[in-house]
């Protein structure tokens, strides 16, 4: 007869619930001595969980959560959620989605996700509000998890990498070497919070301090469509005006656009206009949006480490994607 | 000493749990002759629920669910979010979407609510997925719904009305009396998938009717920037242009004021543009964009009649609210 999983309890000297979470890996953490106890009462008993019992837990909600760091308006984050739902809907699962704007939505993320919500989450955080510590307690917990970000000492996870600064710099080197340099930044809000500057506006940084140029023009506006129309045009309209605008999103660009052709002034010629993210609206602008952004919005590959991580026997290996970004160099540059 | 749940329960014949779910009036469906026992069993006794229980019982989840019908990118979702997620924050409740975009989400989604994942939900629903007698099912189970839609029959819920019909016909009427005549009609998917015309595409053809306008250019577009562009671009490079373009999103309305620019053409002069949502990006479009919407976007009065609904002592009686759409004519038309 088959050992059963009450017997590894009674030798290890825990409940049946303990030998079921460290068995299957998740659902909630365990000491590390009870975990060896438990261990080893199944390797000398030769138990081996029942597939379809373990099927069963792990298919506890058929749910995964999506967490956003907004509440819309971000193309890509709409693409990400277009993929994860396409790839759930294959597989028989609901998705649901968090929005985490501030600490406290953070924490009561956190709970909601410990409270077993989901089977796993595929996080998109780019704010600072849940924290590499959160992720990780998040994932010893058991909770399969993948994590879209370029923060170091995330673990037990996988992770999404999308290096920005790297084609930002190219990107504001091209206006340096076309002679501009009254090059603006317009920053999405949680870009300047940041104690160091980070992905684009690291690029735009870097690249200003290689050709020795001091002056920095940084304004917020990247966030909102309307509020980057208003800044290009205080910009564009003082009397030392930017020659480029780079955006850290392709919204704002498209605005800087708008703003530029409605005081007049030619985009590129008086003008260059870069943005970020590489979204499809930027080639039905008049000139075609030059910008930084990933050669092609597909997030297929990252929805699928979650998916694998669900089910798979074993909490696999962390794994990592990079997602790397590139200088597009269209007409409004 | 106080009457018990207990006593309630077997004066009346039924658990506990069933006192519980008739008397707080939600959670799970009783039959009509079990509730009327319970109901004078508690009269009898003269119990009354323990309030601190009862709000235990109430704030099962401290969660709100919302439902969309997209996946992201339409402006007055993003809006009724925001709203919605402001007042749960200052009430301490969480708050998680759901995505409706096909009968199989809509059918997941009823299963995710009635398994009680959130204590109520405000469901926006412009497509026909989610339909009446599934919400009617939902509110009849006790869960707490408020329901943004035009349908007639839902019950025992709050309803959002939008009548949007008549703003449309004034702009189209408008656009008439300017001795425009040929007007095209960008539309959502949705709205071509009715049998009847509804809302802004039943405004565009009464007001055509009425004039004795035979001729329709109906044709997708509204959902989608690129996809408003390129058919905006299709019809104005065409030999019998449209003279007037009425698009059901002010996002197409924007693409189709590019298109024009490109084509040559002068807004409002060769080519009017009128979009629908009033959204502030409309401000920020030269020429100024010519609109139906709300004067106003602020989903708050929605959003309180859903924690209204959570925090009544009994299930209150179902409630309106009409938001009213206004023509509002600006530079484009």
């Amino acid at each position: 007869m088959r050992p059963t999983a009450r017997q590894v309890a009674e030798l290890a000297g825990v409940s049946v619930a303990t030998v079921s979470y460290v068995l299957s890996g998740r659902d909630r953490p365990v000491g590390a001595e009870t975990r060896q106890r438990v261990l080893d009462a199944a390797r000398q008993l030769g138990y081996t969980p029942n597939q379809a019992a373990r099927s069963l837990r792990k298919r506890r909600t058929q749910r995964v959560c999506l967490v956003l760091s907004t509440l819309g308006g971000v193309p890509s984050d709409e693409r990400l959620a277009t993929d994860l739902h396409e790839m759930a809907d294959a597989r028989g699962y609901s998705v649901i989605t968090l929005a985490v704007y501030s600490e406290a939505r953070a924490k009561a993320a956190v709970d909601v996700l410990r409270g077993g919500i989901a089977d796993g989450a595929l996080v998109n955080v780019v704010g600072d509000h849940l924290t590499r510590d959160m992720l990780n307690d998040l994932a010893a917990a058991g909770l399969p998890l993948v994590v879209l970000s370029n923060e170091a000492g995330l673990e037990g996870c996988d992770v999404v990498r999308t290096p920005q600064a790297e084609a930002c710099e190219e990107a504001v080197e091209h206006l340096l070497a076309q002679g501009r340099r009254r090059i603006a930044f317009l920053a999405h809000r949680h870009e300047l919070h940041r104690e160091q500057p980070e992905g684009r506006l690291l690029g735009y940084t870097r690249a200003l301090d290689r050709h020795g140029v001091t002056e920095r023009i940084i304004t917020t506006g990247a966030d909102d469509r309307v509020a980057a129309y208003q800044t290009a045009t205080e910009l564009l309209r003082s009397p030392d005006r930017p020659d480029a605008i780079f955006a850290a999103s392709d919204r704002a660009a498209i605005s800087a656009i708008w703003a530029a052709r409605d005081a007049g002034l030619r985009v590129p010629g008086d003008v260059a206009v870069v943005g970020a993210g590489n979204i499809d609206e930027g080639l039905i602008t008049n000139p075609q949006l030059s910008t930084v952004g990933p050669l092609r919005h597909d997030y297929t590959d990252v929805a699928r480490l979650l998916f694998d991580r669900l089910q798979a026997e074993e909490a696999p290996p962390a794994r990592e994607i990079v997602r790397s970004w590139t200088y597009l160099r269209r007409g409004s540059s």
